[in-house]
C-alpha cells in the first residue's frame, strides 16, 4: 500500500510500504476514507523535532473496517470508524475515567504499539489498528460522504478544542478568550459556543481565520497581542479579562498571552503541546488562576460529539480548507507550513 | 495598646503602640477577643523573609466591634466579627466573584492599607479594620466562648484548607491525598470530609497530627514520603493515585510529592505560598493534571462555614493545641517553630 513517511525537515514522501495485516486478536484493519495533517505534524516537518530515520506519520483518520481479530467485539467489517489520535485499551483505570491518553497500554500512530509492532500512520491507504475495541468508535451506519470531514475532525482538533474548553470550565455565562487561530483554536471557539459561552473572543490576526472564528461562534475578534491585546479584551468584556482562556498553541508567547488574558480566579485550559511554555507558579498563586488541560482524550468525547455531527447540529468540517489526494500530501504540509491552509484533508 | 511586632528572625516582642482610631468613614475599630499565629508567620520568624524594621504581625483574629465609621453598614458596635486574612472592599469585580484576595483595594494586616494608613496586625489588643463592610463578617449574635476558637479558624486555616479542596474538585466519591500536616493540611482533611470525599489519606509522619487527622475524617494515614509514599497511597486506593491532592505546604518537595500522588486526569489544589515549588508543564500536560488554588479567599467562604460552626456541625477548633496570653506570644512562635504546637491561639 501507499503511506506517507517523513524523511526529515520539509521532506514528506508517499512510499510503497507492506500491506498491514492482523497481528493480534484485538487488531482491526481499516481502509482509510480520509485522513488529515495536524499542526503537531508540522513540528518535525519544520525540524523542531529531529527525524533520525524515515518514519510513518499522521494520527487522524476515518475509514471502513475490513477485517477484525477474533477478540474484537465493538466494530465489524463494513463499519465506518473514527480513530482518535491515540491508541487505548478502553479497560484500564485511566480509560474508564475518560483519560484514555494515559491508558496503561497507550501508544501512537505511525510507530510501535504497546507490544512493539508498527501501528500504521493515518496518512496512508490502510491502517492496522491495535486494541480496536478500546480505540475505535463506529458510527451507527455508514455516513453520507458529506459528513466525513466533520467526523474526521473529531479524531483530534475538535476533541482537542473541546478539551480546552472543558478544562477551562466553559459553560453558560462564561466569557472566553481563545489564544491561537489554528484548527484547534478555531475548534475551541466552536466548542465554547456549543457549551453556551456568553462571549467568545478569538485572538487572531488573520482575516480568513477571523471569518471562520465568527462562523464558529466568536462574538468578538482581537487582533492585537501582548498588553494591547489584553487591554482590548478587557474593555470588550466590560472591565475584566476572561473567565476562561483557551491556550491552543503551546509556545511561551501564547501561554504568557493566555495567563495575561485571564481574570483573577479564572481558568486557563491549554491543549497545545508545550514548546517553551511555562507556568509561573507565583503569578498563578497570587491570582488564583487554575490551569488545566493537556493532551486531549479525544476518545472520551467521540460518542457525544459524533452524535451531534451525525445529527447535523455540530459541524467542525470548515476547519478543512484544503483537500488533496494522498499523492500530494507534501503540498498539504507546505500549504499549512506557509499558512496558505488551516488544515489539509487527504483522500487516499 | 499592646501589639506584637517582629523585629527579626526569632525576635518577637509585645510592644506598646498607639491606640488605633477611625481614619475613614469605612473603618471599624475591633477589640480583639482571640487571635492566632499562622504557619506563614513562621517564614519571617525563621528568617526566610527579611525583616528590615520592626513591624506588626498577625492576620487572623476575631473580636467585638467597638466603633464604626459613618459609612459602615453591615457591622455595628457590639457585633462579634471574624476577620479574614486579607482586607477587601466587597464591591469590586473580583470581590463580587468571590475572589476577594484579588480585590481592587486589597491589602494585608499589619501594614499600610490601600490608602497608606497602617492596618493593625491581628496579634494585638485592637485593630483598625479598613473597608469594614467588605472585610468583616458578623455572627448573628455574640457566640458562646466555646465557639470562639472554631470561628477564629475560619479567618484563615479552615478557609484555606477548604479552598484547597474546592480547587481540587473534592466531592462525593473523590479520593483525596493531603500533603502537609500543619493546621492548613489538617483543615484540608476536615474540609474534604465535609465535602463528602470517599477516601482521605493524610500524609503525615507525626503521631499527634495523624491522630487529629483521623479525628477530622482521614480514612488512612501514609507516613512514607517520596516514591514509597506514592506506592503506599496507590495501593490503599486500589491501584491508582488520588483523584485530588491538596498541597498545603508550598515547598518544592511538597509540590513534587503532590504531583506524584495525583492520578492522570486528577487535580492538585495548592494553598501553601510557593517557596521553591514549581509546576512542570510537560508532566502536567502529558498526564492531564489540573492545578488550581492560590491564596485562599477566606472571605468568600466565611458565611457558609460560619453558619456550620455556629450550628455545631463543623468544628475546626482542635487545630489549636496551644493557648497563650498575648504577653507570651514569643513562646507561641517558638512552640510552632519547634513543632511542639500545631497552632497557637492568643488571648489579648
Amino acid at each position: 500500500m501507499r503511506a506517507t513517511l517523513i524523511y526529515g525537515a520539509r521532506d514528506i514522501r508517499v512510499d510503497h510500504v507492506p500491506d498491514p495485516e492482523i497481528h493480534r486478536p484485538t487488531d482491526a484493519l481499516v481502509k482509510v476514507v480520509a485522513s488529515c495533517i495536524c499542526g503537531s505534524d508540522l513540528w518535525p516537518y519544520r525540524g523542531f523535532r529531529e527525524v533520525t530515520e524515515p518514519r510513518r506519520i499522521g494520527h487522524e483518520f476515518v475509514g471502513l473496517v475490513e477485517e477484525v481479530g477474533s477478540e474484537v467485539r465493538t466494530v465489524s467489517p463494513g463499519d465506518f470508524v473514527i480513530a482518535p489520535f491515540m491508541i487505548s485499551d478502553g479497560t484500564c483505570p485511566s480509560c474508564r475515567r475518560g483519560v484514555q491518553t494515559s491508558c496503561d497500554h497507550s501508544s501512537g500512530w505511525g510507530g510501535p504499539d504497546d507490544g512493539g509492532i508498527l501501528a500504521d500512520g493515518g496518512q496512508g491507504e490502510w491502517v492496522r489498528v491495535p486494541l480496536a475495541d478500546g480505540t475505535l468508535v463506529a458510527t451507527p451506519e455508514v455516513p453520507d460522504a458529506g459528513l466525513v470531514p466533520g467526523l474526521l475532525a473529531l479524531s483530534d482538533v475538535m476533541g482537542t478544542g473541546h478539551h480546552a474548553a472543558m478544562a477551562a470550565g466553559v459553560g453558560p455565562g462564561t466569557t472566553v478568550a481563545v489564544v491561537g487561530d489554528g484548527a484547534v483554536g478555531l475548534s475551541a471557539v466552536l466548542a465554547s459556543a456549543r457549551l453556551g459561552a456568553e462571549r467568545i473572543v478569538a485572538m487572531s490576526r488573520h482575516p480568513d481565520r477571523q471569518q471562520l472564528a465568527r462562523a464558529f461562534g466568536a462574538t468578538d475578534i482581537v487582533a492585537e497581542r501582548g498588553p494591547a491585546g489584553v487591554a482590548e479584551l478587557t474593555e470588550l468584556l466590560g472591565g475584566s479579562p476572561a473567565d476562561a482562556v483557551l491556550e491552543c498553541v503551546g509556545t511561551k508567547e501564547s501561554m504568557d498571552q493566555a495567563l495575561e488574558a485571564v481574570r483573577p480566579g479564572g481558568r486557563v485550559g491549554y491543549v497545545g503541546a508545550p514548546y517553551g511554555a511555562e507556568l509561573p507558579i507565583r503569578t498563578l498563586f497570587t491570582n488564583n488562576i487554575t490551569v488545566g488541560g493537556g493532551v486531549a482524550p479525544a476518545r472520551a468525547y467521540l460518542p457525544e460529539l459524533m452524535a451531534e455531527v451525525l445529527a447535523g447540529t455540530l459541524d467542525p468540517a470548515p476547519v478543512f480548507d484544503l483537500e488533496l489526494p494522498l499523492a500530494e500530501v507534501a503540498e498539504g504540509y507546505a500549504a499549512m507550513d506557509e499558512r496558505r491552509a488551516i488544515k489539509t484533508l487527504l483522500r487516499p
